[in-house]
């Protein structure tokens, strides 16, 4: 099974990388009002169906993949 | 106009930070065969439509957001 899960920081929380992206792109005359950078990490797992997997990679998240006080996580599951 | 773009090294690009992630995810004993790690940036734009947010953002990847050498890109764009 693959998943892919994007870790975004929640709204309210600094995000200086963003904010750094968003200005070079004004500098380079693009019209962006806002940037905000997140990580993804797209996961191969043995899981019998995409609801167990589904489950594996909620506990992945909060054991190791993204911090709730500060991310928010978005999860796509996908039969390979 | 927002749109998400989806930064991914390509494959057979070396991915030290996805091996770390995939070798701490089965030391916690999830079964996790692969893992991946790649950055998201969300993006409030300026356009006129989908199909010019979509060229500006393809111009803002190949100028600023990625390398097309070793990163491939995903760009999903929405109305506000």
């Amino acid at each position: 099974m693959r998943a892919t899960v994007l870790v975004r920081p929640k709204a309210g929380i600094l995000d200086p990388q963003g904010e750094a992206v968003g200005g070079s792109l004004r500098k380079l005359e693009f019209p962006v009002t806002r940037a905000r950078v997140g990580r993804l990490v797209d996961l191969e797992l043995e899981a019998a169906d995409p609801v167990e997997a589904r489950a594996q990679v909620e506990r992945m998240c909060a054991e190791l993949l993204a911090n709730p006080l500060i991310e928010s996580v978005e999860i796509h599951v996908e039969r390979e």
